[in-house]
């Protein structure tokens, strides 16, 4: 026995989003079921219209439902200053650090030849129009610490060397709450080589 | 920096769903937003129509998109033998055991004092009326063994001793995959009162 049609149709629907199992797709099931609160539309409609509503900042490529999104057009952002981030979720990770208040550059990934992306797919051309136009100082590298992180920062790196536009990346450490006894050995040797003066 | 409207509607609308946190309902509102596979009006609909679409059986009160469930209707299943269950989530539970071939009633819920869940919430009525028109031997109670479980168990055992029926309940004992050593001890002692011969 399998559930009715329109249950069943539901439950495939639900299993197709990430990190949602039969399981966790039931009990969402049996919530919407029962819609007790008649919200079933309002998430249906934000489901449907979201890709149509959001697309990237024509500038930064950050999200945004206008074509140029708030942060580029925030007057009070420090000018002469840019955070190149590899996706525009990555935006506010560090907006959300009240740490940096300059500008984005969304590069749309990261250098992956193992996925076939090469630099081409990179939002490239953008951002060496945007170091002549907007003046930038300094540009800080924001990618993962991971291979294709790093490969992304080191061509980075080359490409702004020419521009005189002056390159810093994250630091490296140990992360906050974080156990040194639990800490891998690329971390600690980074955190080492990081060390600052108290 | 909040995100754009329709980002953070979709976000407000994710997290109200049970077990979905910020994190997760951004994960999901991430992968909406690229929307690959062009899903979203599909999944949209779905649960747009599912409250609509899925009406409780007339006769069991199971998940059904039509009058009668498909097991009430179905010829090869078991005359005279019925379980009962709290909600209709639980005919799937019994089903996928493939031990059982006769037919459910689905109470609609457990008499809860604390939630002002009383008998007359329950679908009673048309239980009686069942046991007399399908000629029922046997009734089987499937119910949590909980508080609710088993007081409304007792309930539907003075309840049914009337109607001279069989009245038998699940066995308690140890869940398969469970250790000895992590069993509590209401869970011992009824597996001990219904040790079994081998």
């Amino acid at each position: 026995m399998l559930y009715p049609r329109p249950l069943e149709r539901l439950l495939a629907q639900l299993e197709q989003l990430p990190g949602i199992g039969p399981k966790t797709a039931q009990r969402l099931a049996f919530f919407l079921l029962r819609d007790e609160k008649n919200r079933n539309g309002a998430l249906a409609d934000a489901i449907r219209s979201i890709k149509e509503q959001i697309r990237p900042c024509s500038r930064c490529g950050n999200f945004t439902d206008v074509e140029v999104c708030d942060i580029c057009l925030a007057p009070r952002r420090e000018n002469g200053l840019l955070c190149i981030v590899a996706e525009a979720r990555d935006v506010l990770a560090i907006e959300n650090s009240a740490e940096f208040f300059g500008r984005y550059h969304v590069l749309g990934g990261l250098i992956s030849p193992m996925d076939g992306v090469g630099p081409a797919k990179l939002r490239l051309d953008t951002l060496k129009k945007r170091l002549g136009d907007e003046h930038i100082d300094e540009v800080i590298l924001a990618l993962s610490p991971t291979v294709e992180g790093e490969t992304t920062g080191s061509f980075l790196g080359n490409l702004l060397r020419e521009s005189k536009v002056k390159v810093t990346q994250l630091a490296r450490g140990l992360p906050f709450g974080g156990d040194l006894d639990y800490a891998d050995q690329v971390t600690i040797a980074g955190a080492l080589r990081g060390r600052r003066e108290l």
